[in-house]
Protein backbone atom coordinates (compact mmCIF):
# COMPACT_ATOMS: atom_id res chain seq x y z
CA UNK A 1 0.00 0.00 0.00
CA UNK A 2 1.03 3.29 -0.72
CA UNK A 3 1.80 5.84 1.77
CA UNK A 4 0.72 9.14 0.52
CA UNK A 5 2.56 11.59 1.77
CA UNK A 6 3.50 13.65 -0.75
CA UNK A 7 2.78 17.21 -0.07
CA UNK A 8 -0.95 18.71 0.67
CA UNK A 9 -4.04 16.74 -0.33
CA UNK A 10 -6.27 18.05 -2.69
CA UNK A 11 -8.72 19.08 0.06
CA UNK A 12 -5.83 21.01 2.14
CA UNK A 13 -5.05 22.78 -0.98
CA UNK A 14 -8.91 23.85 -1.67
CA UNK A 15 -8.56 24.85 1.80
CA UNK A 16 -5.58 27.23 1.46
CA UNK A 17 -6.68 28.58 -1.89
CA UNK A 18 -10.03 29.40 0.40
CA UNK A 19 -8.14 30.95 3.00
CA UNK A 20 -6.18 33.24 0.91
CA UNK A 21 -9.01 34.66 -1.18
CA UNK A 22 -10.50 35.62 1.96
CA UNK A 23 -7.30 37.15 3.14
CA UNK A 24 -6.53 38.96 -0.09
CA UNK A 25 -10.34 40.58 -0.49
CA UNK A 26 -9.69 41.28 3.77
CA UNK A 27 -6.84 43.32 2.58
CA UNK A 28 -8.32 45.08 -0.37
CA UNK A 29 -11.40 46.41 1.72
CA UNK A 30 -9.43 46.92 5.09
CA UNK A 31 -7.35 49.23 3.03
CA UNK A 32 -9.93 50.73 1.62
CA UNK A 33 -12.72 51.18 4.52
CA UNK A 34 -10.73 50.59 7.46
CA UNK A 35 -10.95 47.51 9.81
CA UNK A 36 -13.63 48.63 11.72
CA UNK A 37 -15.89 49.85 9.00
CA UNK A 38 -15.09 46.30 7.33
CA UNK A 39 -17.83 43.59 7.98
CA UNK A 40 -17.19 40.07 7.16
CA UNK A 41 -20.51 40.18 5.58
CA UNK A 42 -18.27 42.76 3.22
CA UNK A 43 -15.35 40.52 3.01
CA UNK A 44 -17.34 37.36 2.35
CA UNK A 45 -19.29 39.05 -0.87
CA UNK A 46 -15.88 40.59 -2.02
CA UNK A 47 -14.39 37.12 -2.15
CA UNK A 48 -17.21 35.57 -3.64
CA UNK A 49 -17.44 32.99 -0.63
CA UNK A 50 -20.02 32.28 2.25
CA UNK A 51 -19.96 33.78 5.84
CA UNK A 52 -19.39 30.01 7.20
CA UNK A 53 -16.58 29.27 5.15
CA UNK A 54 -14.98 32.40 6.36
CA UNK A 55 -16.03 31.93 10.29
CA UNK A 56 -14.28 28.23 9.72
CA UNK A 57 -11.54 29.18 7.44
CA UNK A 58 -10.24 32.26 9.85
CA UNK A 59 -12.61 32.31 13.37
CA UNK A 60 -12.88 35.82 13.32
CA UNK A 61 -12.02 39.57 11.53
CA UNK A 62 -9.04 39.77 13.77
CA UNK A 63 -7.90 36.50 12.79
CA UNK A 64 -8.04 37.64 8.86
CA UNK A 65 -5.72 40.51 9.49
CA UNK A 66 -3.64 38.74 11.72
CA UNK A 67 -3.11 35.88 8.85
CA UNK A 68 -2.46 38.84 6.48
CA UNK A 69 0.30 40.45 8.63
CA UNK A 70 2.08 36.70 8.75
CA UNK A 71 1.83 36.15 5.18
CA UNK A 72 3.46 39.38 4.05
CA UNK A 73 6.12 39.06 7.01
CA UNK A 74 6.54 35.54 5.27
CA UNK A 75 6.78 36.75 1.92
CA UNK A 76 9.56 39.45 2.41
CA UNK A 77 11.71 36.54 4.22
CA UNK A 78 11.84 39.23 6.90
CA UNK A 79 14.38 37.40 9.71
CA UNK A 80 16.68 36.27 7.10
CA UNK A 81 17.32 39.31 5.50
CA UNK A 82 17.80 40.95 9.05
CA UNK A 83 20.32 38.29 9.77
CA UNK A 84 22.28 39.07 6.70
CA UNK A 85 22.37 42.91 7.38
CA UNK A 86 23.56 42.14 10.55
CA UNK A 87 26.11 39.22 9.52
CA UNK A 88 27.26 41.86 7.33
CA UNK A 89 31.71 42.60 7.61
CA UNK A 90 31.22 46.02 7.26
CA UNK A 91 29.11 47.99 9.57
CA UNK A 92 27.74 51.12 7.21
CA UNK A 93 27.12 48.38 4.71
CA UNK A 94 25.20 46.69 6.81
CA UNK A 95 23.14 49.56 8.39
CA UNK A 96 22.18 50.23 4.65
CA UNK A 97 21.04 47.29 3.81
CA UNK A 98 19.08 47.28 6.57
CA UNK A 99 17.28 50.31 5.85
CA UNK A 100 17.09 48.49 2.33
CA UNK A 101 15.16 45.85 4.16
CA UNK A 102 12.89 48.44 6.45
CA UNK A 103 11.87 50.18 2.78
CA UNK A 104 11.35 47.22 1.35
CA UNK A 105 8.90 46.32 4.09
CA UNK A 106 6.82 49.81 3.66
CA UNK A 107 6.44 49.42 0.07
CA UNK A 108 5.41 45.84 0.19
CA UNK A 109 2.99 45.98 2.98
CA UNK A 110 2.26 49.92 4.23
CA UNK A 111 -1.35 49.22 3.73
CA UNK A 112 -1.34 46.40 6.55
CA UNK A 113 0.45 48.19 8.54
CA UNK A 114 -2.02 51.15 8.58
CA UNK A 115 -5.05 48.59 8.94
CA UNK A 116 -3.65 47.00 12.17
CA UNK A 117 -2.62 50.67 13.99
CA UNK A 118 -6.04 51.22 13.43
CA UNK A 119 -7.16 48.63 14.63
CA UNK A 120 -5.35 48.04 17.98
CA UNK A 121 -7.32 50.96 18.97
CA UNK A 122 -10.31 48.62 19.26
CA UNK A 123 -9.16 45.16 19.09
CA UNK A 124 -7.67 43.76 21.44
CA UNK A 125 -6.61 40.71 19.85
CA UNK A 126 -4.52 42.58 17.40
CA UNK A 127 -3.43 45.04 19.71
CA UNK A 128 -1.68 41.97 21.46
CA UNK A 129 -0.34 40.51 18.47
CA UNK A 130 1.27 43.36 17.38
CA UNK A 131 3.03 43.65 21.04
CA UNK A 132 4.61 40.45 19.50
CA UNK A 133 5.91 41.46 16.69
CA UNK A 134 7.10 44.96 17.98
CA UNK A 135 8.69 42.83 20.60
CA UNK A 136 10.39 40.50 17.88
CA UNK A 137 11.62 43.33 15.53
CA UNK A 138 13.32 44.97 19.25
CA UNK A 139 14.62 41.94 19.43
CA UNK A 140 16.13 41.96 15.71
CA UNK A 141 16.92 45.60 15.85
CA UNK A 142 18.88 45.10 19.33
CA UNK A 143 20.96 42.13 17.90
CA UNK A 144 22.10 44.17 14.68
CA UNK A 145 23.09 47.17 17.34
CA UNK A 146 25.04 44.28 19.33
CA UNK A 147 27.06 42.74 16.23
CA UNK A 148 28.11 46.71 15.86
CA UNK A 149 28.18 48.12 19.32
CA UNK A 150 32.31 48.51 18.87
CA UNK A 151 31.45 50.95 16.20
CA UNK A 152 28.77 52.87 17.95
CA UNK A 153 29.59 57.06 18.19
CA UNK A 154 31.51 57.78 20.92
CA UNK A 155 28.73 57.89 24.18
CA UNK A 156 26.30 55.96 22.36
CA UNK A 157 25.54 52.53 24.33
CA UNK A 158 23.53 49.72 22.83
CA UNK A 159 20.36 50.87 24.20
CA UNK A 160 20.72 54.11 23.00
CA UNK A 161 21.28 53.13 19.36
CA UNK A 162 18.20 51.09 19.77
CA UNK A 163 16.21 53.62 20.93
CA UNK A 164 17.61 55.56 17.77
CA UNK A 165 16.94 52.62 15.44
CA UNK A 166 13.39 52.15 16.72
CA UNK A 167 12.59 55.90 16.34
CA UNK A 168 13.81 55.91 12.90
CA UNK A 169 12.01 53.13 11.43
CA UNK A 170 8.64 54.35 12.38
CA UNK A 171 6.15 54.01 9.60
CA UNK A 172 4.62 57.46 10.09
CA UNK A 173 8.24 58.56 8.99
CA UNK A 174 7.40 56.12 6.24
CA UNK A 175 3.99 58.03 5.36
CA UNK A 176 5.13 61.25 5.44
CA UNK A 177 8.23 61.27 3.33
CA UNK A 178 6.63 58.81 0.45
CA UNK A 179 3.14 59.32 0.59
CA UNK A 180 2.40 62.25 2.02
CA UNK A 181 5.39 64.80 0.56
CA UNK A 182 6.10 62.11 -2.76
CA UNK A 183 9.34 60.70 -2.12
CA UNK A 184 10.68 57.92 -4.04
CA UNK A 185 11.39 54.83 -2.11
CA UNK A 186 14.78 55.11 -2.91
CA UNK A 187 14.40 58.46 -1.77
CA UNK A 188 13.85 57.50 1.54
CA UNK A 189 15.92 54.11 1.58
CA UNK A 190 18.63 56.94 1.32
CA UNK A 191 17.64 59.09 3.98
CA UNK A 192 16.75 56.14 6.43
CA UNK A 193 20.64 54.72 5.60
CA UNK A 194 22.20 57.75 5.59
CA UNK A 195 20.38 58.30 9.08
CA UNK A 196 21.14 55.11 10.38
CA UNK A 197 24.43 55.47 9.73
CA UNK A 198 25.48 59.52 11.16
CA UNK A 199 23.08 58.47 14.06
CA UNK A 200 24.35 55.44 15.33
CA UNK A 201 28.44 55.21 13.86
CA UNK A 202 28.75 59.21 13.92
CA UNK A 203 29.07 62.14 11.86
CA UNK A 204 32.20 61.45 10.24
CA UNK A 205 30.60 58.21 8.30
CA UNK A 206 27.87 59.87 7.14
CA UNK A 207 27.36 62.67 3.93
CA UNK A 208 23.60 64.90 4.93
CA UNK A 209 20.60 63.36 3.91
CA UNK A 210 18.16 65.61 3.05
CA UNK A 211 19.53 66.04 -0.75
CA UNK A 212 18.20 62.65 -1.09
CA UNK A 213 19.71 60.45 -3.94
CA UNK A 214 22.14 62.57 -5.31
CA UNK A 215 23.93 60.92 -1.82
CA UNK A 216 24.32 57.64 -1.74
CA UNK B 1 -23.66 108.93 31.60
CA UNK B 2 -20.30 106.83 32.42
CA UNK B 3 -19.13 104.46 29.03
CA UNK B 4 -18.81 101.03 30.27
CA UNK B 5 -15.96 99.69 27.93
CA UNK B 6 -13.32 98.91 31.12
CA UNK B 7 -12.60 95.18 29.82
CA UNK B 8 -15.48 92.34 30.29
CA UNK B 9 -18.66 92.51 32.55
CA UNK B 10 -19.14 90.11 35.18
CA UNK B 11 -21.49 87.95 33.24
CA UNK B 12 -18.71 87.68 30.58
CA UNK B 13 -16.27 86.90 33.07
CA UNK B 14 -18.46 84.11 34.35
CA UNK B 15 -18.92 82.35 31.15
CA UNK B 16 -15.91 83.01 30.21
CA UNK B 17 -14.51 80.32 33.63
CA UNK B 18 -17.65 78.18 32.17
CA UNK B 19 -15.58 77.70 29.74
CA UNK B 20 -12.63 76.89 30.79
CA UNK B 21 -14.11 74.90 33.54
CA UNK B 22 -15.49 72.44 30.74
CA UNK B 23 -12.18 72.44 28.63
CA UNK B 24 -10.51 72.04 31.26
CA UNK B 25 -13.03 68.70 32.42
CA UNK B 26 -13.26 67.49 28.31
CA UNK B 27 -8.80 67.38 28.40
CA UNK B 28 -8.86 65.16 31.21
CA UNK B 29 -11.58 62.93 30.61
CA UNK B 30 -10.49 63.26 26.46
CA UNK B 31 -6.73 61.97 27.59
CA UNK B 32 -8.26 59.62 29.88
CA UNK B 33 -10.92 57.37 28.04
CA UNK B 34 -10.41 58.94 23.71
CA UNK B 35 -12.18 61.50 22.09
CA UNK B 36 -15.00 58.68 21.00
CA UNK B 37 -15.56 56.86 24.53
CA UNK B 38 -15.93 60.50 26.09
CA UNK B 39 -19.93 61.78 25.91
CA UNK B 40 -20.80 65.29 26.38
CA UNK B 41 -22.59 64.12 29.73
CA UNK B 42 -19.67 62.62 31.26
CA UNK B 43 -18.03 66.31 31.13
CA UNK B 44 -21.16 67.75 32.20
CA UNK B 45 -20.46 65.31 35.14
CA UNK B 46 -16.94 66.21 35.35
CA UNK B 47 -17.09 69.80 35.44
CA UNK B 48 -20.47 69.87 37.56
CA UNK B 49 -21.69 72.09 34.86
CA UNK B 50 -25.28 71.30 33.32
CA UNK B 51 -25.35 69.49 29.62
CA UNK B 52 -27.38 72.19 27.95
CA UNK B 53 -24.85 74.93 29.72
CA UNK B 54 -22.05 73.03 27.68
CA UNK B 55 -24.11 72.67 24.57
CA UNK B 56 -24.47 76.25 24.49
CA UNK B 57 -21.10 77.31 25.34
CA UNK B 58 -19.51 75.11 22.59
CA UNK B 59 -22.24 73.88 20.60
CA UNK B 60 -20.65 69.99 20.40
CA UNK B 61 -17.80 67.88 21.62
CA UNK B 62 -15.50 68.97 18.14
CA UNK B 63 -15.80 72.36 19.23
CA UNK B 64 -14.98 71.39 23.09
CA UNK B 65 -11.42 69.66 21.37
CA UNK B 66 -10.94 72.83 18.81
CA UNK B 67 -11.24 75.26 21.97
CA UNK B 68 -8.92 73.05 24.14
CA UNK B 69 -6.57 73.25 21.41
CA UNK B 70 -6.52 76.62 20.91
CA UNK B 71 -6.20 77.39 24.19
CA UNK B 72 -3.20 75.38 24.33
CA UNK B 73 -1.43 77.20 21.07
CA UNK B 74 -2.16 80.47 22.04
CA UNK B 75 -0.74 79.85 25.65
CA UNK B 76 2.68 79.19 24.18
CA UNK B 77 2.80 82.03 21.86
CA UNK B 78 3.85 79.87 19.15
CA UNK B 79 3.78 81.96 16.55
CA UNK B 80 5.89 84.84 18.05
CA UNK B 81 8.13 81.83 18.61
CA UNK B 82 8.72 80.99 15.38
CA UNK B 83 9.65 83.89 14.04
CA UNK B 84 12.24 84.85 16.60
CA UNK B 85 13.66 81.41 15.38
CA UNK B 86 13.52 82.17 12.22
CA UNK B 87 15.16 85.66 12.54
CA UNK B 88 17.86 84.11 14.56
CA UNK B 89 20.83 85.70 12.52
CA UNK B 90 22.74 82.38 13.30
CA UNK B 91 20.98 79.59 10.83
CA UNK B 92 21.97 76.90 13.85
CA UNK B 93 21.25 78.83 16.93
CA UNK B 94 18.03 79.36 14.65
CA UNK B 95 17.08 75.39 14.05
CA UNK B 96 18.22 74.70 18.21
CA UNK B 97 15.56 77.43 19.21
CA UNK B 98 12.93 75.82 16.61
CA UNK B 99 13.51 72.16 17.88
CA UNK B 100 13.42 74.37 21.37
CA UNK B 101 9.83 75.00 20.63
CA UNK B 102 8.53 71.51 19.68
CA UNK B 103 10.00 70.34 22.66
CA UNK B 104 7.85 73.00 24.29
CA UNK B 105 4.43 72.13 22.42
CA UNK B 106 4.87 68.84 22.83
CA UNK B 107 5.44 68.73 26.63
CA UNK B 108 2.63 71.16 27.24
CA UNK B 109 -0.03 69.79 24.75
CA UNK B 110 1.00 65.92 23.39
CA UNK B 111 -2.21 64.93 24.98
CA UNK B 112 -4.43 67.42 23.29
CA UNK B 113 -2.48 66.25 19.98
CA UNK B 114 -3.14 62.70 20.32
CA UNK B 115 -6.41 63.05 21.45
CA UNK B 116 -6.82 65.08 18.15
CA UNK B 117 -4.66 62.14 15.96
CA UNK B 118 -7.26 59.98 17.31
CA UNK B 119 -10.45 62.23 16.62
CA UNK B 120 -9.55 62.65 13.44
CA UNK B 121 -10.31 59.15 12.23
CA UNK B 122 -14.15 60.18 12.87
CA UNK B 123 -14.66 63.19 13.13
CA UNK B 124 -14.91 65.67 9.91
CA UNK B 125 -14.95 69.04 11.89
CA UNK B 126 -12.02 68.02 13.58
CA UNK B 127 -10.25 66.90 10.67
CA UNK B 128 -10.63 70.12 8.94
CA UNK B 129 -8.98 71.83 11.58
CA UNK B 130 -6.17 69.78 11.99
CA UNK B 131 -5.68 70.85 8.31
CA UNK B 132 -5.91 74.16 8.83
CA UNK B 133 -3.25 73.61 11.72
CA UNK B 134 -1.20 71.34 9.99
CA UNK B 135 -1.43 74.01 6.85
CA UNK B 136 -0.52 76.80 9.10
CA UNK B 137 2.48 74.66 10.44
CA UNK B 138 3.93 74.45 7.35
CA UNK B 139 4.25 77.73 6.24
CA UNK B 140 5.94 78.59 9.67
CA UNK B 141 8.47 76.00 8.72
CA UNK B 142 9.05 77.17 5.39
CA UNK B 143 9.45 80.29 6.08
CA UNK B 144 11.95 79.25 8.48
CA UNK B 145 13.64 77.36 6.05
CA UNK B 146 13.56 80.08 3.42
CA UNK B 147 15.07 82.70 5.65
CA UNK B 148 18.11 80.24 5.88
CA UNK B 149 18.35 79.10 2.57
CA UNK B 150 21.38 80.55 1.90
CA UNK B 151 22.45 78.09 4.44
CA UNK B 152 21.32 74.99 3.53
CA UNK B 153 23.20 71.78 2.35
CA UNK B 154 24.83 71.57 -1.08
CA UNK B 155 21.66 70.23 -3.25
CA UNK B 156 19.47 70.57 -0.31
CA UNK B 157 16.59 72.25 -2.01
CA UNK B 158 13.69 74.65 0.34
CA UNK B 159 11.00 71.80 -0.57
CA UNK B 160 13.47 68.94 0.86
CA UNK B 161 14.11 71.60 3.80
CA UNK B 162 10.40 71.26 4.47
CA UNK B 163 10.01 67.61 3.91
CA UNK B 164 12.55 66.89 6.26
CA UNK B 165 11.45 69.91 9.03
CA UNK B 166 7.99 68.25 9.07
CA UNK B 167 8.91 65.03 9.27
CA UNK B 168 11.22 65.40 11.72
CA UNK B 169 8.63 66.83 14.11
CA UNK B 170 6.47 63.92 13.94
CA UNK B 171 4.48 63.99 17.34
CA UNK B 172 5.00 59.81 16.32
CA UNK B 173 9.06 60.41 16.92
CA UNK B 174 8.13 62.58 20.26
CA UNK B 175 5.75 59.53 21.51
CA UNK B 176 8.51 57.01 20.47
CA UNK B 177 11.90 59.11 22.11
CA UNK B 178 10.60 60.28 25.29
CA UNK B 179 6.68 58.53 26.25
CA UNK B 180 8.01 54.69 25.26
CA UNK B 181 11.78 54.92 25.52
CA UNK B 182 12.31 57.04 28.29
CA UNK B 183 14.21 60.13 26.84
CA UNK B 184 13.78 63.52 28.83
CA UNK B 185 12.60 66.22 26.89
CA UNK B 186 16.07 67.82 27.09
CA UNK B 187 17.39 64.91 25.29
CA UNK B 188 14.45 64.87 22.76
CA UNK B 189 15.70 68.56 22.44
CA UNK B 190 18.84 67.95 21.88
CA UNK B 191 18.31 65.61 19.42
CA UNK B 192 15.94 67.11 17.10
CA UNK B 193 18.43 70.08 17.14
CA UNK B 194 20.88 68.17 16.13
CA UNK B 195 18.96 66.24 13.36
CA UNK B 196 17.76 69.53 12.32
CA UNK B 197 21.35 71.32 11.69
CA UNK B 198 23.01 67.80 9.94
CA UNK B 199 20.09 67.13 7.47
CA UNK B 200 18.68 70.69 6.99
CA UNK B 201 22.70 72.54 7.07
CA UNK B 202 25.02 69.50 6.60
CA UNK B 203 27.07 67.31 8.14
CA UNK B 204 30.40 69.67 8.84
CA UNK B 205 27.80 71.64 11.61
CA UNK B 206 26.63 68.94 13.98
CA UNK B 207 27.51 65.94 15.88
CA UNK B 208 26.05 62.46 16.08
CA UNK B 209 22.80 62.99 17.87
CA UNK B 210 22.32 59.27 19.74
CA UNK B 211 24.81 59.74 22.25
CA UNK B 212 22.16 62.66 23.29
CA UNK B 213 22.51 64.99 25.45
CA UNK B 214 26.18 65.53 25.95
CA UNK B 215 26.27 66.53 22.84
CA UNK B 216 24.69 70.10 22.95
Amino acid sequence: MAVKREGPSHRQRQALATKEQIAAAGRKLFAERGYVATAITAIAEEADIPVPTIYSAFGNKAAILKGITRQAIAQLDVSRQHEQAREDTDPVRGLRRAAGLQREQFEAMYDVIAVTLEAVRTDAEIAEDLSRIMASRERAFRRHIEAIAEHLAPGTTVDDGVDVYLTLVLPEIYRSLVLERGWSPDRYEAWLADNFVHQLLGAAQAAPAAAGIENP
